[in-house]
């Protein structure tokens, strides 16, 4: 019997951002396995399903509970906010295919991606073309990575003139990364007037975005729902969107 | 009279890889704009559509032909492949609004742009999980962006160790330009065997996708329609699949 787990990115938010392919996976399984918040936002549109849910730090419990589920015959939706592939659980459920790969009644568990609209993307919209250009993602969550990697990266940002969409700015516990952040910026010489912007509950209810400068940015007040967008050198406000240009000749 | 022209992201290929909110925006336009392959893609799947196209080359001339559509009254999706912000007609169309935002009869024109599923994020779908950390896109082409300051922004990646998606890796006039990326990585002390990866076709027919060395994607045959992946430093491969931990301890 053929056993798959589907890691599928569902996009912002509701049944809105989500591709067609995930709406059918989703429909097609047995047991949607996600976090809290993103199986809420699921149940008003997939009422019928079993669902299987774990709190925030508990992803590899979340991942081995997909193995267990698919060992036993069910058909697994792992759900990830935006896309499975960015920050999320396709990269986990990889990491244990392996150590599951040996077990009797888990020989044949696959794993299929689909892929959904990360933040980065469904933020830009809203704002404009943030990214219309080069472009690096960087989270600032130190919770796995290093504060050095992460000051070491956005570093190398400024110095490849990336524009750049930063996931997880602000939490309880950090309350002053993005602050943090925009002062290693500044430091490696990125202007304090550099174009930025953000966005807070994208494609879901309260959303708002406001653009700003860098030197703004480094004084606002952001969440752990917001995604972040800092242009190139060369990107520009105009009637409340961030523009990167692509470089066509107009 | 309200006028919008939707700026539309319809993901890799077909309908199956479009988010809901892009396909009821696109049923709702009465004229879909776009590059003359990508409507090809829709014609399927929308076949009672007016459809206007241009070829390669003439970005601007279809972004004004979806002003002049909006100010004759119609509906208009102008559709990109992947995102509309990533490399796509976002940043132009905002661009050009300022040209037209004192014209008579274009004044109400208001842009609206829907994201989808960029090549990044689907190839890593088919790849397993390449971009699973902090990673960049960068592309290739030089049509827009001169060679300098593609080499400085793939030189800053690999000083930042991100994980890269690299988009327009080749094209008839530039056979030799991966060659010459994977060069400058070396160059900047990429390890030769870092992890990578490629996909030819993401969600059309005649998908493939392959994982290899750095020093294998330098000889790598590609194409136009390729979206390469190169790892950070702690990316590996696994039976076929480039895996970038998010590190989570196992």
């Amino acid at each position: 019997m053929e056993k798959i787990i589907y890691v599928v990115g569902i996009g912002p938010g509701g049944e809105q951002g989500m591709t067609q392919e995930a709406r059918k996976v989703i429909e097609a399984c047995d047991v949607i396995v996600g976090y809290v918040s993103y199986a809420e936002l699921l149940k008003p549109y997939f009422p019928e399903k079993e669902y299987v849910t774990t709190g925030m730090r508990q992803e590899i419990e979340r991942c081995r509970l997909c193995f267990d589920l698919a060992a036993q015959g069910k058909k697994i939706a792992l759900v990830c906010s935006g896309d499975a592939g960015v920050y999320g659980m396709a990269a986990p459920m990889y990491e244990l295919l392996e150590e599951y790969e040996d077990k009797p009644g888990y020989e044949e568990i696959e794993l299929s991606v689909v892929s959904g609209v990360t933040a980065a993307n469904s933020g830009a919209a809203i704002l404009g073309a943030p990214l219309n250009h080069d472009f690096c993602v960087i989270s600032l969550s130190d919770l796995l990575t290093s504060w050095e990697t992460i000051e070491k990266r956005l570093r190398a940002a400024i110095d490849g003139d990336f524009a750049m969409a930063i996931y997880n700015p602000s939490s309880h516990k950090r309350k002053d990364y993005l602050q943090r952040a925009c002062d290693v910026m500044l430091d490696e010489g990125a202007d304090p007037n550099r174009a930025c912007g953000f966005v807070r509950n994208i494609g879901r209810a309260g959303m708002e975005s406001h653009v700003c400068s860098l030197s703004e940015l480094r004084e606002a007040e952001v969440d752990m729902f917001t995604t972040v967008f800092v242009g190139n050198s060369k990107s520009y406000l105009k009637d409340g969107k961030l523009i990167t240009k692509r470089g066509y000749s107009i």
